[in-house]
């Protein structure tokens, strides 16, 4: 049903046919408020959910974490476009029926469509899982459905946003091109193109092992894969190779760090439907542990503090209609900044009616640059506010004429730069093919002083050679991510510099 | 005496005549301790100083400083090639004496030799402060002898590695190729190329005003000039400009921001030999402050918090005789780094006997990418304690085969990766003018990943994948600068990482 590469059909005026839904089971998310709480199925979606108040003591806790929350946009008086009131929370499990895997699209029915305002808790899962499948699948009933795949069938079967048939290069459906899972999409009432969606990220928590060998643990997984900045100019033989690592995390969060379980490397896997891989090229494929050598006792002593957050959350773009989930964009996706967690509040530029929230490739931790291709992959859970920003409240506003993903969190502003800001856009019909061999830190530098400087001039009144002082002086730019096809540098604004402010 | 430009000439086997420094008044510096001190004249250089016991409070206090100071090669017992005893202290005032303008060189005599874990005080100059002499030069007698210029004379005339008759470009001595006023060099006895030489950062003060009309202030200079980051990329008009902004910092460090006091355009300045600098071309030019117009009220409420730091620490390097200040290299020199404070560690490579260390472009505070071209550029005082580490020493410790600047802080190990670790090697007889057309932010993160990757193995006894993946989940990498020639990423690497280590 989707026969065409869209890296190479599917430009700004793509045309593509979307993957069907109606295969997919019955899709259950749960609404917390007490007086409507309901499940929805797949054939719902398109109707769409009618939520219910929150109620009781989960909602009474949420509030209270919104209302410590102190964003920007609250601060200059913006709110909800649904005003004060009732506030709905819903609960979006991690399943076959509510992700979609390794890419963006406009034409995604929504799983849940919620009010400006609500709160929704959503699952996600790394798509690292089934590196070891006994740590992070097995037991697990959300996992185990998004993961499913034996000789007849694959819960999932697309992954990524290549061709269905596999024509390209015969990984399996979807290609690979584009490798996140992500749960979603989550509409918002009345959302449209020019209007800028908030997203407030009120708790993000390691999802526990169900193994029972493992209790009480959380587990990720780090590739350095073929994709990484390392990978040509390695030291050691062989060369090249790939290497996963398996992390270890306190799924009760009473330790802050992450240590190394093992390592191994990549050999030649064969898929369920018969494919080997011989390296990682196709997301989810299931790592055959009697054919690898497992070596422990790696990294001793070493603790990584564990900086939980999600590589990526983004809004459906405009620019085709389906579109790999790698690289990161004007709506945001795979950003890949670790400030992206618990506490912080993002904003990205709507682009399509509903916005379409995804939020996926969640990570325990990551160091800027993201050096050899993935972060510990590790699957959380995160609960959410959404505040709907209509166009005509922007005026004056720190949000007016936003054009690419904010962050905020209590300490600073961080601005995103990529090597191409809107790549679909930029860079034509083959955009989503010639991203991968057009990235460089220089350019996305470039791009990350034209937002600070805007960000600047537009936020705080400066003139352009205030901010260009006040950059230099005081902004700190920073390498986010060099391995995600449009490669990223952050700026990040202490709103300390402000404090003079009475 | 130095007809040739060094750019062009001098590469790893220039043979530059040195400037020659006969012609220099006595050089003041001061030997602290209570039992021998004294001053050195210029012609004393040669002879190199005996330095006298610390002694009194002021030496209690320096050895409190040293004793908080708790670095990896004292960790690992490294200590002072002197071994304990007797620890001397010297003072550095800034003079023409004391002081070489825009460039490095391993023939220039020293203006004291210390011995390995001696102190020594070192005041250093910011090559702005003529950008406002009012606040930055007027009534300090070491700023006012070495910015000396008048019709008939020009304290210190070389300022760069150019040719000496302006032959180049005719902007002045030295072509301004190099711009810093350096302060040094120190000699350590007994260094030799492949020691490594450890500079302990115990204190930096800003340097207060002289000026009756400023008292209790310090002030710095911020130009954005022709060489920055934003330079070919402005919004308003005209196009391009330079933009010198005066900053104001509290010289007794109650207040722990600096905050913007005026700011104005450059516009062509004729220096007192008569030349006419169109844009920043040449350091030190003085400003008339009755052709610029002085735009007060900017960077309203704006409070840049202080990170007091000196841009440039740095060794002689082998390469040439004479080498341009800005470019950072093996040796250290331009790094540019806000790290680079009180409480900091910095090892680096001695390439030539003496080691030959000098210190300069002080800055109040800077961000990551230095994006405009420079700092707050102001005058600070720094203590050091300075301990030479025997390459014979070395074996099995973290400063083995050191081949780049290292620093140290109380939480990191920060590594400065550069577009070319060695470009005076690296680029052959044209290395100092070919710099400036070759570097990338893409080439300074490549060297900055090998370099980590290295430490990793070497210091924490790593193999390769696990340095990778470690690189990957818990290093940062940032941008240093974009502005001298040889760009810069560093990567911090958090010692807590090895917090489990018994």
């Amino acid at each position: 049903m989707h026969s065409e590469d869209p890296r190479r059909e599917a430009g700004p005026q793509g045309k593509e046919e979307m993957p069907a839904m109606t295969a997919q089971k019955d899709a259950p998310v749960t609404n917390c408020g007490d007086t409507e709480a309901g499940t929805v199925t797949a054939s719902d979606r398109r109707r769409f959910l009618k939520g219910t108040l929150v109620a009781g003591s989960a909602a009474a806790s949420l509030v209270g974490l919104a209302g410590n929350h102190v964003s920007v946009a609250r601060a200059q008086g913006l709110q909800s476009s649904a005003g004060a009131g009732a506030r709905k929370h819903y609960h979006i499990p991690a399943s076959d029926q509510t992700v979609h895997w390794g890419y963006f699209s406009k034409s995604l029915p929504p799983v849940v469509e919620v009010e400006s305002g609500d709160f929704v808790t959503i699952e996600t899962l790394t798509h690292h899982a089934n590196d070891d499948a006994a740590r992070m699948i097995q037991g697990d009933p959300g996992a185990e459905s998004v993961y499913h795949w034996d000789g007849s069938k694959k819960n999932v079967d697309r992954r990524g946003a290549g061709p269905m048939d596999a024509s390209l290069f015969g990984r399996g459906a979807g290609e690979g091109l584009g490798v996140h899972i992500c749960t979603g999409p989550v509409a918002v009432r009345g959302a449209e193109p020019g209007d800028v969606l908030e997203v407030r990220i009120l708790d993000v928590a390691p999802r526990p092992c169900a193994n029972p060998q493992h209790l009480g643990k959380s587990f990720g997984s780090n590739a350095a894969a073929w994709w990484g900045f390392h990978y040509k100019d390695l030291l050691e033989e062989p060369k090249p190779r790939e290497v996963i690592t398996i992390y270890e995390v306190d799924a009760a969060g009473v330790t802050s760090w992450a240590r190394a379980v093992y390592n191994f490397r990549w050999v030649p896997q064969k898929d369920p439907f018969g494919v080997v891989h011989e390296i990682i090229d196709y997301p989810g494929v299931p790592v055959d542990h009697t054919v690898v050598q497992e070596n422990h006792g790696i990294l001793k002593n070493v603790r990584i503090p564990i900086r939980p957050h999600f590589g990526v959350i983004g809004l459906a773009p405009a620019e085709a209609e389906i579109v790999d989930s790698i690289p990161p964009s004007y709506t945001g996706g795979n950003i890949d900044d670790w400030r992206i967690g618990k506490g912080a509040t993002a904003y990205y530029p709507v682009a399509v009616p509903g916005a379409l929230l995804s939020v996926g490739d969640p990570h325990a931790s990551q160091g800027d640059s993201e050096l050899c291709g993935t972060a510990i992959e590790c699957s959380l859970t995160g609960t959410f506010q959404l505040i709907l920003h209509k166009n005509a409240s922007l005026a004056g506003t720190a949000l007016e004429n936003l054009q690419y993903p904010l962050l905020e969190t209590q300490e600073d502003w961080v601005v995103h730069g990529f090597s191409f800001a809107n790549y679909l856009a930029e860079l034509g019909p083959d955009a989503q093919s010639a991203i991968y061999g057009k990235s460089s830190i220089d350019l996305a530098m470039r791009d990350a002083f034209r937002k600070m400087r805007r960000f600047l001039m537009d936020t705080q009144g400066l003139s352009e050679d205030e901010a260009i002082s006040l950059m230099s002086v005081g902004v700190d730019f920073g390498i986010t991510q060099v391995v995600d096809g449009n490669w990223g540098v952050h700026a990040i604004l202490k709103k300390s510099l402000f404090a003079g402010a009475a």
